[in-house]
């Protein structure tokens, strides 16, 4: 416990003065009070990060869908369910943000038509009509934001994790794209991260997810000091 | 926190012997493999129902869907993520027990075509088609079956609550159905539970919801061993 807190606390501050705004965890789309559209996601890779860029020397601030975990030491947590209360709370916080690290889940789309009282099972078993809206894409509004922070994206692609990862970057006009297997890192401890920049590909070995955190902030560290086109 | 032990260790053995069967949490219906549909339980109040059921003398067995609670001390846990796989779960234990107690907020649908890779979200924007079946009702399955268990229902309601509970509770043919109000009780570690069986309806005041679980199986315990029509 003790050497745990050593390790941390020499860590090297490559993040020193510098304000990183981070999104973990799911968004929770509501249908009705009780039932939601969500996405599997425990939160702990963006948690992972916070303390990671917080040992790094940063200021962190984490804008959280629901999850059970406890807040890293000194780290600012924004809570909030649905994309676009996560979207609101991004926006307001980015443009104080040097660099911007987007790891949640965020739903695609949210319910058109949510109900304020309990949808009542039919009595012909059919399932009510759901309209779906697309959500706001955060991190391409951030990426589209004049003199914004530098941007880091993530991809939970279940195929093609080299192909889809790339794209993502490109099309999201991001300098740093993180991608992952979904099957291998959901809930997991340990997770296999390749990080893709205009110098290529890069992949880590699988370590847990603190390690990959901390390896990861380095790397963001170097190129966000660095000018990118 | 030896009080705590001290006051769970003298609870009155009401249910020596018994086997008790209790499905708590949410279940997750699967859309691809990071997106699910699922309802807001954090299964605090299935879980203290499992804990004060094993105070009280009780074999229990506990069919959980995903949630981060810790599995009460000496409470047999069963981990399932659909209703149809907790529905199978509950199915194979009904017959072992002496009660049931459906606290579960079980998916009423899932998603017929669910996709086993990630959905990408269309050019145009629009969500993908979504095609619901309705679930096997778990509780119905129970109360129906020949010299089953004494059967215990769960309604979370945000409106109505003592008419669509009692409603409720002769629609699915159980002895006993216990009402809360969904908005008051999601997450919370307060309840306000009202129980309605052919005597009628009793309501408990605002109580943590250890001490409502505890009250409601004393509850329990005397009209289980009473025969019912």
């Amino acid at each position: 416990e003790l050497l745990v807190e050593l390790i941390a606390y020499f860590q090297p501050k490559t993040l020193s003065g510098r304000q990183v705004l981070i999104t973990a965890g799911p968004t929770s789309e509501k249908i009705d009070p009780v039932r939601v559209l969500t996405n599997r996601s425990s939160g702990k890779m963006g948690y992972a990060i916070a303390q990671a860029a917080r040992e790094a020397g940063a200021q962190v601030v984490l804008v959280s869908g629901p999850t059970a975990l406890a807040t890293p030491y000194g780290v600012n947590r924004i809570n909030v369910e649905s994309a676009a209360q996560m979207h609101a709370a991004v926006m307001s916080e980015a443009r104080n943000s040097d660099i911007f690290i987007a790891v949640a889940a965020v739903a695609d789309w949210h319910v058109a038509n949510a109900s304020d009282s309990k949808l009542k099972k039919k009595a012909d078993g059919h399932a009510p009509e759901l309209q779906f809206s697309v959500n706001p894409d955060i991190l391409a509004d951030v990426a589209g934001m004049v003199s914004g922070p530098f941007c880091v994206g993530f991809a939970a692609e279940t195929e093609n994790l080299h192909q889809n990862a790339e794209a993502k970057r490109q099309r999201k006009g991001v300098p740093m794209l993180v991608g992952n297997l979904a099957q291998q890192a959901m809930n997991a401890d340990t997770t296999e991260l390749v990080l893709f920049s205009s110098q290529g590909a890069q992949a880590l070995p699988v370590l847990p997810k603190l390690d990959a955190a901390r390896r990861l902030v380095r790397e963001i560290a170097q190129q966000s000091s660095t000018p990118h086109q």
